[in-house]
């Protein structure tokens, strides 16, 4: 099938089941979004996590308890049917890995979006700056690291970064590219030192593929939108749906009105 | 008596009663707040409504329910008496401005701390703009627009912005300035045309005092931290405190650590 180009497109496409691969690269120039949905027992919880932790956790938007409607970043769209894939994490535990959650809706579920890499990763190609995971077909590497994000309530988890290696010339300008965009993320958290993050070994990612890190190069850490899993895995809310890995929910929203 | 000079030392003196003075001014370079005390149960609602108008409502911190402690602004800190005066509103009406708010506190209120325009009012004065309110000794002008703000449960209510006219050659650097500071309302919201925000006459602001736009000059219009209180009136909560207009709270963050 021809990539669909829309964000309306891409997302009637996973609708209708005939698009059920990454999203990486479609609707060019839209943002796409981490999915989490949580009962709203834990909403509170979990938006004030979002707010203590707002680099790996930058929300997008938030909806109203039991509706699937995401007014402020698609509000055409179905977020329990508009992704090609899902995760359902039950007391923590990965239990299921769907192409729609309409089984799995109720009247309680808030769903919040959180901004995603893509979009940052798009300015720094576009600035001329090569991504070896992009130029190597890959996922980007990720990292559990020992950082603690500032725990809410009932959840707390560790900080997960990706990481991405760059030419030390490039380093200042990639911070400076992707500060620009702090609704997806923005400035690295960490610039090498990866033992400093307690990554002991880089060529050994928590989640993704690794990428060789070659003289001259610095591995640069980001925040990363796997921080709900890590943190759910050792949180253990009764319920959590996020989207599966690279198949994120397209926006509406233009990636440059993200811009500051 | 003298001004105290560190956060602490204003904070001390607002807790033995020995300041009760507006705080603009006060323990230069560290970040004043604006406070919202909330019982637990409307305090999704608060925080949804902060995410969803970040402009108005940038915040800084949460309070655990039942804590008088801003962990991460200023942990030494005890919020029920080291303000130098406070507002109450019981559904939506004002009905006392004590000097502490030890006899109004409860296990089950959540305090939030919202970034305040006197970070961003010092860069830009670092910068050499002149700020008319502050050359005649006024407090800000500040108007309710007829812009609503993004609802989020039962809290809805109107944008109130602050002015301060500034020359035309000044604008546009003004808008790079506060743009660095989010946390504090970051840029204008609204640049000149002050019919296109409600407002009909400049010269009778709905709170603190008016100044001259002179020939040359443009109204140039910030999301202000008053928002909260006129969201209050609309919205009736059963109890809400606040800061007393000008009567802030002293934070131990540096103002340019908040900058991006």
């Amino acid at each position: 099938m021809q990539a669909p180009a829309s964000p309306e497109a891409v997302r009637a496409a996973c609708r209708a089941g005939t698009w059920k691969a990454p999203t990486a690269g479609l609707a060019p120039s839209y943002a796409q979004a981490n999915l989490a949905v949580l009962p709203q027992d834990w909403a509170y919880d979990f938006l004030l996590f979002c707010q203590r932790n707002s680099k790996p956790c930058p929300l997008l938007d938030v909806t109203e308890p039991g509706s699937p409607l995401a007014v402020a970043a698609a509000p055409a769209a179905d977020l329990r049917t508009d992704l090609p894939r899902y995760r359902v994490y039950r007391d923590g535990e990965l239990v299921d890995e769907p192409a729609d959650i309409r089984g799995y809706w109720r009247d309680d579920l808030v769903a919040f979006l959180l901004g995603c890499s893509f979009t940052f990763e798009g300015a720094l190609l576009r600035a001329g700056i090569r991504l070896r995971h992009l130029d190597e077909g890959k996922n980007v590497a990720m990292y559990r690291t020992n950082v603690p994000c500032r725990p809410a309530g009932r959840l707390h988890g560790p900080l997960v970064v990706s990481m991405r290696p760059l030419p030390a010339a490039e380093v200042a300008r990639a911070v400076q590219i992707t500060g620009r965009f702090p609704a997806v993320h923005g400035a690295p958290v960490h610039v090498g030192e990866p033992a400093a993050l307690g990554i002991s070994d880089l060529q050994k990612p928590d989640y993704g593929d690794a990428v060789e890190v070659r003289p001259g190069e610095v591995p640069v850490f980001w925040a990363c939108g796997v921080t709900p899993q890590a943190v759910a895995v050792c949180s253990r809310p009764p319920l959590l749906i996020t989207h599966a890995p690279g198949h994120m929910f397209v926006t509406d929203i233009p990636e440059e009105s993200l811009a500051c």
